[in-house]
C-alpha cells in the first residue's frame, strides 16, 4: 500500500494506491486462485484453466505451492513469455489453435473428460471471493476510504470488493471505452458479449461479464466509468514518474479514471486505487527517470 | 515493505523488502533532506546542494515543500533530464563546468557569500540522522530482523541506520567493488579518496566514505562486503521479474550481495533488504513480463 501526498498528480483527493502489481506472479489473480483450491475438492487430477495471461500465471503458481498438479489451455495468440512463465511454475500447458474461447472450449472438455476442477477467471464464487480478500487487507490498512476504484475485465475482482465493502465504502468500476463489459451488462439489465480491444484487452479483454459481478455489481457498486486508451495509457506513464511503479496498462485505468475526470473526485475525498498488475514490458517507459 | 516467500530467489533466509524506491523523488534522500532543513535555522537565502542526482531531487523537493529557496550546483556532466526534474521542483539550478568536485567547490562558494545553508549528502549529522528514520520505520514495521543490508555510496544511510540499530540489529554494508568508499576506509582506519565508476556510480559514487559513516561503522557495522557490476545488474533483473520491481543498479547491491554469495546467509535468517531508489531508466528491462 502506499499513501500519496495531498495534491499528488494535481487531483485534490487523498490517494491511497493498493500494489496488487507487486503480488506473487504479478497481479492480483492468486487470491481467486489459491481461495478456489483451497475450498475445492481436489484430487490427483488436478485443476484447469483456460488463460494464456494473468490468470494462467496465478493458477499455475498456486497449484505449484498447494502441489496440484495443473493444465493450463492457452490461446496460440498468446505471447511465448508468457506460456513459458505459465510452464516455468510446473503447470502442464495445452496451447490451443485460436483465441480464448477456442482455448476455454477444449478446457471444458478436458475437465469433462478427467473430473479436474476448472478454474473459471472470474464468475465462480470461490474466485470472486478469493479476489475479495484485497477488500479485507485494504479495510485493514486504510480503514477510513470514502471510495474504492477497481478496474473491471470480468469482473471477478469488483465482484468481491464491493461484497465485502457493501455499503460502507463506495466502490466504483472502471473500465476501458473498448472494454465495457460490465456497464453494457448494467445497462442492458443482463450479461451481454462485447467487442473487446484496445491497450489493456491482455489484461481487461474479457468478452462478457461475471453473472456473480453482475448480481453484486447491480446491489453494490453505483458507478462503472470509461476511459480511453489515452487515459490509460497517460496515467500509466505518470505512474512510473510520480510513483516509480510499472504498470501492465489495465492497471493505471484507476487513476485515469480521475486524471480524465471519468470519476468527478471531491475535494480530501479520501479515495484507494488498486493497482492490479504488472504484467507488462518496462521497455516503453524509457527514458531516464529521476 | 514487500514481505517476500521462504525461498524467494532461491535464498533460505526470510526476506523483506524496505521498497525506498517508491519515495518521493524515486530515493530515501529525502529523509536526511527534510531532517537537516526541519532542524536548521534556514533564513531567506534558503538552502545549498551540489547534486546532479539523488540528492539534488532530495534538496529541491524538501525545500519546495517546506519553502525554502533552493540553489542547486549540478556538474555539466549531469543528464539533462535530471538537471530538468531538480528544475522543476522549483530549485535555481546552477550548472558547473565539470564533475562533482567542481559543483561543490561552487556550490561551498556561495554558502559562503550568501549565509545559505549548505546540505552536505551525506556527512552532517542531521542528515544522517534524517537517513536513519528508515530503520525507526523498518524496525516497527518487521521488528524480528536478525540482519539489514544497506548499500554504501558516502555512508550517509548506513550511518543512520546502524546508529539507530547499535547492536540489536546486524547491519550489513554493501559496496561495488567499483565504489568501494567504506570498505576502503575502514581498512586504513580513516578516509581515503577512492577512484569511482561501474555501473552504480550515478547512486553509491561518492568519492570518500564521510568521517560520521566512519565513526559510526567502526563500532556498528561489522562486515561490508564488494559486489561486482555483474552480480549487480543480475540482481537489478531478477527484481523485476520476481517482484516487479524497477530499481536503479545501486539499489540492487543489496540482493547482489546475497546472490553472489558475498554475504554469506544462514537459513531461515530474517533479513532486511533496503531497496534505496528507482532513478532509472527502465528501457534495459525490455522484453515482456508474466
Amino acid at each position: 500500500m502506499l499513501e500519496l501526498e495531498e495534491g499528488a498528480f494535481g487531483i485534490e483527493a487523498l490517494l491511497t494506491l493498493k500494489l496488487e502489481s507487486l503480488q506473487h506472479t504479478g497481479s492480483f489473480k492468486p487470491r481467486g486462485a489459491f481461495n478456489r483450491m483451497l475450498t475445492a475438492d481436489i484430487d490427483a487430477s488436478g485443476v484447469l484453466a483456460a488463460s494464456g495471461g494473468n490468470f494462467g500465471l496465478a493458477v499455475a503458481y498456486a497449484a505449484k505451492t498447494l502441489g496440484h498438479p495443473a493444465e493450463i489451455f492457452v490461446p496460440s495468440t498468446s505471447p511465448a513469455m508468457k506460456i513459458d512463465k505459465i510452464r516455468a511454475y510446473g503447470a502442464t500447458v495445452h496451447v490451443i489453435d485460436g483465441f480464448y474461447a477456442e482455448a476455454y472450449a477444449a478446457c471444458e472438455e478436458r475437465a469433462f473428460d478427467t473430473g479436474a476442477a476448472l478454474m473459471h477467471p472470474y464468475d465462480q464464487p470461490a474466485v470472486v471471493a478469493g479476489q475479495g480478500t484485497l477488500a479485507v487487507e485494504l479495510s485493514g490498512q486504510a480503514p477510513a476510504l470514502d471510495t474504492v476504484i477497481v478496474a473491471v475485465g470480468g469482473g471477478g475482482l469488483i465482484g468481491g470488493v464491493a461484497a465485502w465493502y457493501a455499503s460502507d465504502t463506495r466502490v466504483i468500476g472502471v473500465e476501458p471505452q473498448r472494454c465495457p463489459t460490465l456497464s453494457s451488462a448494467l445497462a442492458a439489465g443482463e450479461i451481454v458479449d462485447v467487442e473487446v480491444g484496445g491497450v489493456a484487452a491482455d489484461a481487461l479483454g474479457a468478452q462478457r461479464a461475471g453473472m456473480i459481478a453482475l448480481g453484486i455489481a447491480t446491489r453494490f457498486v453505483p458507478q462503472v466509468v470509461l476511459v480511453s486508451d489515452d487515459d490509460i495509457m497517460r496515467a500509466r506513464r505518470l505512474l512510473w514518474e510520480g510513483c516509480r511503479l510499472v504498470t501492465e496498462p489495465g492497471a493505471a485505468a484507476t487513476l485515469a479514471a480521475l486524471l480524465s475526470g471519468a470519476y468527478a473526485a471531491r475535494a480530501g475525498e479520501r479515495i484507494g486505487l488498486v493497482v492490479c498488475g504488472a504484467n507488462t514490458d518496462p521497455a516503453d517507459l524509457g527514458g531516464p527517470a529521476g
